[in-house]
């Protein structure tokens, strides 16, 4: 493709992207196709012949045709699942830049550039966040690094963790700690590092019971580590957790470090603020990172709520020799007068891949357009639509909150009618989101929460604000399709 | 940024792009910046304020100002090091579109386009590489994924085979064997897997000796895995390359696996491509997968020769449920009735991290932009250019070639002089690889061979050739740089 073609169809693809920013409220949030749709609309044998010009007439035809109708729209102003992924204008020109220059930044000589703004931008964020000053570039041994995501940081950290414990030659099996309501990915971080036997492997992850506001419980999680060092094993790596996934909760970092360490752990102390951390920009939220001090690395996602687009997880750490000791192996190949100087980073030791995207471009982007204040006022306005939601479920006797809402997220469900069971409630909760997301206006997702006492878990629903594009008018409109429905599920009476 | 904004922002974005296809060929290949040099340019303190419209003046300043002179320029037509990353307008443009799009594939249901076209991109691709029947998603328990790097495909296929092994109640420490010119990526699994105790753990990977060509020696495979079993160890894992780093050897696939296999081996055996399995779209070339299909699985990267932006590296397996069963694992919240179906694929279980982008669609542009006559004809063009550049060294008295050339990467050196020792011909080979990179308009890299006979590994220049902007007139520069500086060597005599 030459230069010239290249601005031909850059120019419409960037059209079709700002179309889209205008519009994407209009279509469902949630794709409506069935499994193989998509691919009965597409070829069975790749094209043998270039398409060349002729070929991109119909690559934007098939845009609409086949790609639009097999999304669930993250960008939707009404997306309120999952977490939100937000994009915005400057990340993707960041993305595009990237793309563009088409460089590699896994040594500091591949394109020191690449490294430079990198850990450049870890310093800003660490300094708009507030964070402890050990986890700078410039401190004795601390500094940052963009992962892809916060699994990564997770699966990392362990890696780290487990090195550290080998040095102080602490014998016995490993094991790893976090609450039952930690992300998946530590588990799955403990899976892929060989620590836990499978999905269940309850000797290897102690999943810490949690407190009311569903934090994890830092006496119960004492207790399971001293136990496990009487019994010879090695308690390796604990992940506490800056915000759930099913409701926010944030663990109590600073009792959890001192917890842990009185009853001897030797291990590596990470945070996940996957979701969450991103408030920190705001000081009124700075709250959750109190005793992060203690610990030995942290992430969080500007890929979630700070307008950066996918994929973007910042992570620190305090003790960057011994993760790079764990991840750092260099072949003849690799190998460079910088390297050996001492006087670069080479991020290729800080993660899982060896090749790497200048993916500190997009960050660079949002935070020169947006300014700090203007990520602080994004945080805010996402928390003050997910407060007034929180009020109009709080005084409608109909409904009921399910977990407290520090930041964007509201977790809530139908009050249980007198004498209803549990699965029954479930199901009633199960039908309301149902008939919220068959609307197509809106599109949120379910948790399971403890219901304390012995109980099952609750199924709740959550509704995760913090879309770029999502406004007070889209909040009011999401209440007005809960009232509706709920009014629909009265209607029915309990079910049968 | 509004939508009128990201217009006009974009669309001088893509003639920034498009300018940079234009005139990279008249920079610097390789970077002359000092550490520090790009960061010196770096406020020290982020941004408060938003700097908006006025900021992107400045933005678009820097990029000349503080980006450029801190970059590698691989997509330069001189760039011959590591590996060619070629980029082309057709992936920048599907990056930038699945940026715009901004939705995460991690499920079958938060995008189903984005699962199945990608299902079917690394159908397209089995075929026009003409891989194994059990690889195509049409099989039994096969099927293809989009990893970010080769190194993560090594990860998971090492994490499947523990897996494997696990279920087939093997007892004993695991072992994982790949050739000693493997990449480095192979060891870097092992220790993140914690099969590896660090780098230079011999006990859990063994490193086997290759051929007079760099290929692994399968009988000397078959020995290890044979001892190993015999002491009540675990073989769980073979990679066997296809294109080595340094110089593209091919390990013999069908004579590893069954040579592997007599002796009892039933863990998982895994083909690495990365690099030079591109060059199967050619039907000439498929004799490096001739048994492919005793394969569990196999990856190569289009990302460095087929066109398509980095990251993209396709992975494939015939044994899709040990894979998902390794890694996968499912909360309340990502629970959904298509998933619970069985009937949708959800690729976060073939993966690392939970969320994805939209890789799909740079490759599905590649693909139709180019037709597989086009990437097979850039292929074509590299090989041949390469064979071309080999036929001068071969020639040359002062030089000699230092492996086999199967595709597109040459390795030469000066050759020795007589009574000359190796550290003086190793000297001399890095004072003239220091000399042509100087020159700036070419950047190469070098690498380690065996030298055999018990002698230490030689060091050796590597010319890869591959760049999408690079053409003939610009690989007879690089034989005229070689030519010029190789006389200017001998003109030293030899080192002191």
């Amino acid at each position: 493709m030459t230069p010239d073609e290249f601005r031909k169809r850059g120019v419409q693809l960037i059209e079709y992207i700002a179309r889209y920013m205008e519009t994407v409220q209009d279509r469902p949030v949630l794709s409506k196709t069935d499994p193989g749709d998509t691919a009965a609309m597409l070829p069975e044998h790749p094209p043998t012949e270039p398409g060349g010009d002729a070929e991109w007439n119909r690559i934007l035809e098939d845009l609409d045709r086949i790609i639009q109708p097999g999304l669930t729209h993250w960008q939707h102003p009404g997306f309120y699942g999952y977490f939100p992924a937000n994009a915005s204008g400057p990340a993707i020109l960041g993305e595009l830049l990237s793309a563009g220059l088409g460089v590699q930044g896994m040594l500091w000589r591949t394109s020191p550039a690449c490294t430079e703004i990198e850990t450049r931008m870890l310093d800003w964020m660490a300094e708009a966040c507030e964070l402890p000053a050990d986890f700078r570039s410039t401190s004795d041994n601390g500094g940052g690094v963009i992962q892809g995501t916060a699994s990564e940081s997770t699966l990392i950290a362990l890696v780290a963790a487990r090195r550290r414990v080998q040095r102080l030659g602490l014998e016995g099996e490993p094991v790893v700690y976090a609450s039952t309501q930690a992300h998946s990915s530590v588990i799955k971080a403990a899976m892929i590092a060989g620590v836990a036997r499978g999905q269940r492997d309850n000797e290897r992850v102690r999943l810490i019971e949690t407190d009311d506001a569903h934090a994890m419980r830092a006496d119960i999680l004492a207790v399971a580590i001293e136990r496990d060092i009487k019994a010879g094993r090695a308690p390796v790596f604990v992940c506490s957790t800056v915000g759930t996934t099913a409701s926010t909760a944030v663990d109590p970092l600073g009792e959890i470090a001192r917890a842990a360490r009185a009853v001897g752990f030797k291990g590596w102390l990470h945070a996940d603020g996957a979701h969450s951390g991103a408030a920190a920009v705001c000081p009124e939220h700075r709250w959750m990172l109190s005793g992060l001090d203690l610990y030995d690395s942290y992430c969080f996602n500007p890929h979630k709520q700070l307008l950066t687009n996918f994929d973007c997880d910042l992570f620190w750490t305090s003790d960057r020799s011994t993760l790079v000791d764990a991840l750092s192996i260099l072949p003849e190949y690799l190998r460079n007068a910088e390297t050996e100087s001492g006087r670069v980073i080479d991020y290729r030791d800080w993660q899982v891949p060896l090749g790497r995207r200048f993916r500190a471009l997009k960050l660079w982007f949002v935070v020169r357009h947006y300014g700090i204040e203007g990520l602080r006022a994004h945080i805010r306005h996402a928390t003050a639509l997910a407060s007034a939601l929180e009020a109009r479920i709080a005084e409608d006797p109909r409904l009921e909150l399910c977990a407290p809402r520090p930041f964007n997220l509201v977790c809530f469900r139908p009050r249980p009618l007198p004498g209803e069971s549990f699965a029954d409630t479930d199901a009633r909760t199960a039908l309301l989101l149902e008939r919220l997301n068959a609307s197509g206006e809106v599109f949120l997702t379910h948790a399971a929460l403890p219901a304390g006492g012995g109980e099952p878990d609750r199924i709740v629903i959550r509704a995760a604000i913090g879309g770029t594009a999502t406004r007070t008018e889209h909040v009011q409109r999401l209440w007005e399709l809960i009232d509706a429905e709920t009014d629909r599920l009265d209607d029915n009476g309990p079910l049968a």
